[in-house]
């Protein structure tokens, strides 16, 4: 596990620690107690993600947390404290809401896979992280709740997120109660793609990754950028389009370098980008 | 168990019995032997929602059954008897199915959550009761079918509702076969939250709806009118939309108050409604 | 088991093999070793299936495998063959993927339920053939994948069927990966109906399928194809749209007889067609 403790920063250095290895960019919320999305945040998160949008080097992202708790959600004491303002919060919170819409769909407008890794308490905006990207993995001991009912502020954008990911009943459940699920139930419910051992998170969540970073970079953008486009289509116009993409795919030397690879049982080498 | 008891009715007094204990208020259907849905069902059971819509002391609603069937669909005879009509039926038919929609929209439309209590079968129009719910709890003695198929009348309004509930693969199964599955299976698919056994079924969903019920209605209604709207939009166009949800939302007493008490660790207060 | 063996053929006659018995259409696929979808057998296929539109004496169709390979997807050796074309292949590319198009939609729109039977491995647009049956049996040995993120071709079409047979964070992780998920898996993820043993599959198919046949065409045809129109309608079109099948449905003679028959307790009797 040495090259993997090697990119762990020695000391913290602002709210996200970004460290790169291997074409994996490992994104780590550092916000202690509890990672909270507070304004700058998610400004700080959303500004990673646009430097990873251009950076070749970057192939795959990794959404982590230093804290037990993987993201609790808005800073609700930022959010309080704006309550003194003349406008009783307003201009605050519609400044919030919209980092919060903007940050959820750079990760799924990236042209790269999001993988979240979690480990301890998703909750709110938190679970909506965790709902938002391509992937997730969490440890047995991560839990999952959208708690708002209960302070009076129904999770509305975390279910954006939270309902294109279980059914409406589950949905409904966790949004009514505010009641926690564990991972196992996470997965049921199609939340998370797999549960592991605490102790081996991060090695299995980083050899996922880099995995996949040993794709076709330009594949998996075009790959990831079609399947929230066609997620929104009818089923005639998802084809048609669809089937415009797999042309131009065709036609890409990666593909033909990547099935000239397959035919001739050869590794493929995927040209420079 | 004695209020659960209480609030049930000593004698049926129509189609539809309704109580309301501690902002729950129970509907009963009580249609024997099967609770069909005649039309004076559906339109008695809408006008109960209509009234409990305006009715700021009801914040959830239970719909259970008074027979071992909760529901076995439209009445057949009613309609088959209306093929002595000038029109061979059109007009009843026509009358039964908006009141079909009508009923089931209320449903979803209601701006308090609606809790399916099945012990039973549920079967047609009756599944879709149950799907159209926001939650759904079975005894293990419940199941669930869409046997139109099998008697010349697909279950095509009943799909809509288990479509938005389960895959396509299971849905597809249930309508093309007409075969009946168990509670562990609606489980399995989606279409139920919980099954419990049936001795403690009422109680169990008493409780749950209680524990609802204890919520801020005012953010309730919030979420749930928010939740149905954003599931038909696009992702961009929900996060525009319950971006705004949810400014409005920290903006009312309730979140004030919630937020503050959360802060505070003290138990909320709800504002009068 | 003596008249399922009399269904198949002695010798293989082309890549399509059509074979009908007591209504049902056994379709089996006959391009060894892989059962590729060559643009010839996308073609005869979708022939096929026209022609099964029009047959009233073809009420079901199984689409099945010769092969222990049920269908690797496309033929990737013809399309390579094409990149000496003067346009580099681009208009094969195109007459593939709108013959892939035609297809799958051909399966989707046609008014008789297809029902998959997999053994064996279904991969790419072999994987798309199986998400797009309305229902899907496969064997304990049946395997499932989308590899093309491997050879720089994203299965960006088949992800379109795959998406609306399973959950996000299920599809994008077979996406991304391209690793295989076996029958039990298929089964979890709602890909596949059921799995069974390989030496009952090919009885358990035909049974199932003659069980559908034995049903009215004309009400099993007005479900399906109301199907797949509401699941990409609101839920008020939905109902709307619906409530007006339900009605035609009901003015029928067969739901007139199947209606009768219920409440007259004896076997319904379909009208000829």
């Amino acid at each position: 596990m040495a090259e993997i403790v090697a990119i762990k920063p020695a000391v913290a250095e602002g709210p996200i620690v970004a460290r790169l290895d291997m074409g994996v960019l490992r994104l780590t919320l550092a916000n202690p107690p509890a990672n909270a999305l507070s304004l700058a945040v998610m400004e700080a998160l959303t500004a990673e993600l646009d430097r990873a949008r251009d950076d070749k080097s970057i192939r795959v992202v990794i959404l982590s947390s230093s804290e037990r708790v993987f993201c609790a959600g808005h800073d609700l004491k930022e959010m309080t404290a704006h309550r003194a303002d003349a406008d009783r919060g307003r201009a605050f919170f519609e400044k919030t809401f919209a980092a919060c819409a903007v940050l959820m769909q750079a990760i799924v407008r990236l042209p790269k896979p999001v993988i979240a890794e979690v480990d301890g308490l998703a909750t709110a905006a938190g679970l909506q992280l965790v709902a938002s990207c391509d992937l997730a993995i969490a440890s047995h001991e991560a839990t999952f709740c959208t708690p708002g009912v209960n302070i009076g502020l129904f999770c509305s954008t975390p279910m954006v997120a939270l309902s294109r990911n279980v059914s409406r009943k589950h949905a409904m459940e966790m949004l009514l109660t505010g009641e926690t699920i564990d991972a196992a139930t996470a997965k049921e419910f199609g939340l998370v793609n797999r549960v592991v051992p605490r102790e081996y998170l991060n090695q299995i969540v980083t050899k996922y990754a880099q995995t996949i970073a040993s794709k076709s970079s330009l594949v998996v953008k075009t790959g990831k950028e079609a399947f929230y486009e066609q997620a929104e289509m009818g089923l005639a116009d998802a084809y048609a389009y669809t089937g415009r993409v797999m042309v131009e795919n065709m036609l890409a030397r990666d593909a033909e370098e990547g099935i000239g690879a397959f035919i001739g049982k050869r590794k493929p080498e995927w040209p420079e980008e």
